[in-house]
């Protein structure tokens, strides 16, 4: 079972153990464990659905009106969703839940949703960290369509590596289902397990090995969208000069332009050989000049991932095992990473003759910056716990501390001054709470042209919801703020939604956000989709 | 000085030998050269601009009305341009020039026009194939925006790979400006000489050796648009994920969103070595086989370019050296490679380790379809003439013989018979006109997803315009028309324009063009740059 209040399965637990425990109280003081609201609680909370009996029996498709289907429906994964089911402050839900079983239902569900004045948010994984699910407050009722049923392959060109998908499939189903014909399709964003293909192509979703397989706007071919009042089909071609490219206009489109009920993406035979392999670097400026030289070499590797010093330190603190970290920091340090050093996580995958010639060329590019490998075994802890860093998450909530995380992406002179300004505003909005702010940072995705910069953010919860509520949005608006100031997109790979609202129009200026609206209202005049995604005057209210 | 009716400088003759012309005459019958118009009578077929003499003085920039001006603005290459330039049938010219030589003339001249009641056309370069420039017949003045004193280099920030451009820089100015400092583009298209930057983001442009470099679509990193009404600004960032890319609705759209005034490119290194070389195989099918399996294994190739039987036929016997092609096809059919072998240049680009690596991974899968390799001399000899095939056109046009390109893009089970459609097309439309058509083709993109088709079609000019111009027309109708009942792109690398505007909508579908439609409505509400270019209805009829 899900949990519905915090990450993942319920039956997985992590932990954290003392020595990772200490150094946070040590950085943060003792973590503050407030009583988490019941399910039963939550729930009790929940205002009435606003469908009527006759809406309910006249739907193309069942509609649930059960109180748990319709919370877990109205959350994904922001620190704000958390913090309103922790505490059991629940806000906005939607009215009903529909769950299609077949991609054919979708169409006459939008139109009767349409002659009843609803208001329809599709929802996939329900993994958005950034508020895509939150329901609009207002008069209209709000049916979330979930997608979760429709998770067939649909069809497979081996000639052209290409399958066809309902969008509803969750990551590691749709990871199985090619498998069992000797594909892949390699998107592996950390919230796969549970994140929809439908969802990452409305977000512009990127995977950890994006260098290799591509963002998602490389891996989607075409598809089948459901306009509120017509079908747009787009053709799978491996290139096109007609005109404007309308797969760029779904990806992205966070729900407001149609629903994706289809997506035909390009996949891979299983690579022959993967290594992920752990570099040590001297310092923050040298692991940046080895990432950008690597990058600019366009090798071909599959991912290149550097933690800055305090995010290595803090991975080798919770990492468990004491006693071998500091053996390995003995030797790096004879090596001359001591003070400082940073992490750097590259992967290396193809053939195995291209794999080893990938190392060998890249090795120089390291060894220039004062790399130490550490071959790979730290690698190969790193890829088997990879989808199970979040559930640290749970972890951190109950030694009481609170975890945001906040990315974005510049051209490379501004790497560095970012990833300053990204973590001094995390500290000094919890500093104007009188608390401290453990904040660390990475770059996860590095291209020729500069880099994601990914920070993460550990404070105390607080003692209730108002304060930690109070917390949160200091954090998120100056961090926010922090990264337009700074010249970087308010998001490199969790979209807008809610939270980051505000933030769009500095990047797409006053004539952008006029065209993406007039492009909305061309194709959805009555607002059957307008959940608020894409709208800048939308930022999520305190509920 | 640039020819005004047909290609490239008028200093540079293209010939055909006597082998050459035996060829042709075997396959198509004798040309027959119509006498060309003179540019005097030509000029003297002008209507008068409609542009009085207050809005003359009135016009923020200066605006010519000179016939020569005007004629040459109007008109591309597209074959349909050459047939009405060479025999004097000049149709709707624009009604002046206006050639800003700041960008920041560009806002202002719009509001102008717009205040006037004028249509705007924009034109970098006028190499267009596709019937971009030719303007609406109809009641309001026509007016063209040249690009072409819009070409400095503005900024270059080597840490990041970009470079800033006026939009009206043409490929070898934009190329000698970025090689003086060390660094290039590498986009390539084969009208690289005299097409513009702005227009290659415009019309999605794809370069020769874009499997390295990229696509037009992964080079351009943002830029300034000047909108009917308003100034687009796109940020360069190296990814986004915050709502729709605006850079990709910038992107095909043919001049009808606004004015492309500056954009930054991604720039690399020159690289330490690149060799072309030169591959035969013994069929088609080997030679697909071979490509597909080059792309799949994403080896990074620069460029992968395959002749089918009857362009590799046709290569060897317009290259003149009849001796040497005699010894080369005696040792290929030694090898293998007889009746039947097709042509594949290979591009390996990179630094030095980087290309043999490349080199030593692509052999065993050439091999392995029987491939023959015959080094790197004929392929120097293709880089080093690369931009001069065009010229031939010119030769041929003088030997009585008209040439026509017409190209594609499909997932790979649909190229070869895309191929076989496009070919059997323009026989046929050739052949009720009583006519040989030369038919042959190439792949010049190859993908893993599949190919670009690019076929070339050598006909007899015919005796009088009416004629000709019924020749061209019933070969791009029914070749287009063979391109979407194949399930192809009714363009990979020309765009849409004029010609190809019927075949839009095949791929688009209904949804797509209502969206693109309302796109353009919001950015032009008044229509100020309704050239008709997107526009499905707006095919180009015979002046």
């Amino acid at each position: 079972m899900r949990r519905w209040n915090g990450w993942g399965e319920e039956s997985i637990h992590a932990t954290i153990d003392e020595g990772a425990r200490g150094f946070l109280e040590e950085a943060l003081g003792s973590g503050t464990l407030p009583q988490d609201a019941s399910l039963a609680a939550a729930l009790a909370r929940l205002p009435a659905s606003r469908l009527s009996a006759a809406q309910l029996h006249g739907a193309p498709v069942p509609l649930s009106i059960e109180a748990e289907d319709r919370l877990r429906a109205s959350f994904g994964q922001s620190l704000g969703d958390w913090l309103r089911l922790r505490f059991g402050q629940i806000g906005p839900v939607c009215d009903a839940v529909a769950s299609p079983d077949a991609v054919e239902q979708v169409r006459p569900l939008l139109d009767w949703a349409r002659q009843q004045g609803l208001v329809v948010i599709p929802v996939g994984g329900a993994t958005s960290v950034v508020g895509h699910l939150t329901p609009p407050a207002g008069e209209r009722p709000v049916l979330m369509l979930s997608m979760q049923r429709l998770r067939r392959l649909l069809s497979l060109d081996a000639s052209s590596q290409l399958a066809r998908f309902e969008a509803g499939v969750l990551g590691p189903d749709l990871e199985a289902q090619l498998r069992a014909e000797g594909w892949m399709l390699g998107h592996y964003p950390q919230s796969f397990e549970y994140a929809s293909l439908g969802g990452w192509i409305a977000t512009r979703s990127s995977g950890q090995q994006s260098a290799r397989y591509g963002r998602i706007e490389a891996l989607f071919a075409g598809g089948r969208v459901e306009l509120p009042t017509s079908t747009l089909d787009i053709p799978t071609l491996p290139a096109t000069a007609a005109g404007p490219d309308l797969r760029e206009w779904v990806l992205g489109s966070e729900g407001r332009l149609g629903v994706i009920t289809e997506a035909s993406v390009r996949i891979s035979r299983v690579p022959e050989r993967e290594d992920f392999v752990a570099w040590f670097l001297p310092s923050w400026e040298r692991g940046q000049a080895a990432v950008q030289a690597l990058a600019q070499a366009r090798l071909g590797l599959s991912m290149m991932r550097l933690a800055n010093a305090t995010e290595t330190l803090t991975t080798l603190k919770l990492a468990g095992h004491a006693g071998a970290i500091a053996w390995l920091e003995r030797y790096l340090a004879l090596r001359g990473c001591a003070e400082g050093k940073v992490l750097l996580m590259l992967g290396f995958t193809g053939g195995a003759a291209q794999v080893r010639a990938m190392q060998a060329l890249a090795k120089p590019l390291l060894r220039a910056q004062g790399g130490v490998s550490t071959g790979t075994l730290l690698g190969r802890k790193w890829a088997a716990k990879r989808f199970r860093g979040v559930y640290l998450r749970n972890a951190l909530w109950e030694a009481g501390y609170a975890v945001d995380t906040m990315e974005t992406a510049c051209d490379w002179p501004r790497v560095t001054p970012m990833m300053q300004a990204m973590e001094h505003a995390g500290r000094s909005a919890l500093a104007g709470h009188g608390e401290r702010c453990h904040a660390y940072t990475h770059l996860s995705h590095v291209y020729p042209q500069g880099s994601s910069v990914y920070s993460t953010f550990v404070f105390r919860i607080g003692p209730d919801f108002d304060g930690a509520w109070a917390r949160w949005q200091s954090l998120k608006a100056a961090v926010s703020e922090a990264i337009v100031r700074e010249g970087g997109t308010i998001s490199h790979q969790h979209g807008v939604g809610k939270d980051h609202a505000p933030y769009l129009g500095a990047e797409k200026g006053a004539t952008g956000l006029r065209l993406i609206d007039g492009l909305i209202r061309e194709a959805d005049p009555g607002g059957l989709l307008d959940s608020g995604n894409l709208r800048p005057s939308t930022a999520r209210a305190q509920p």
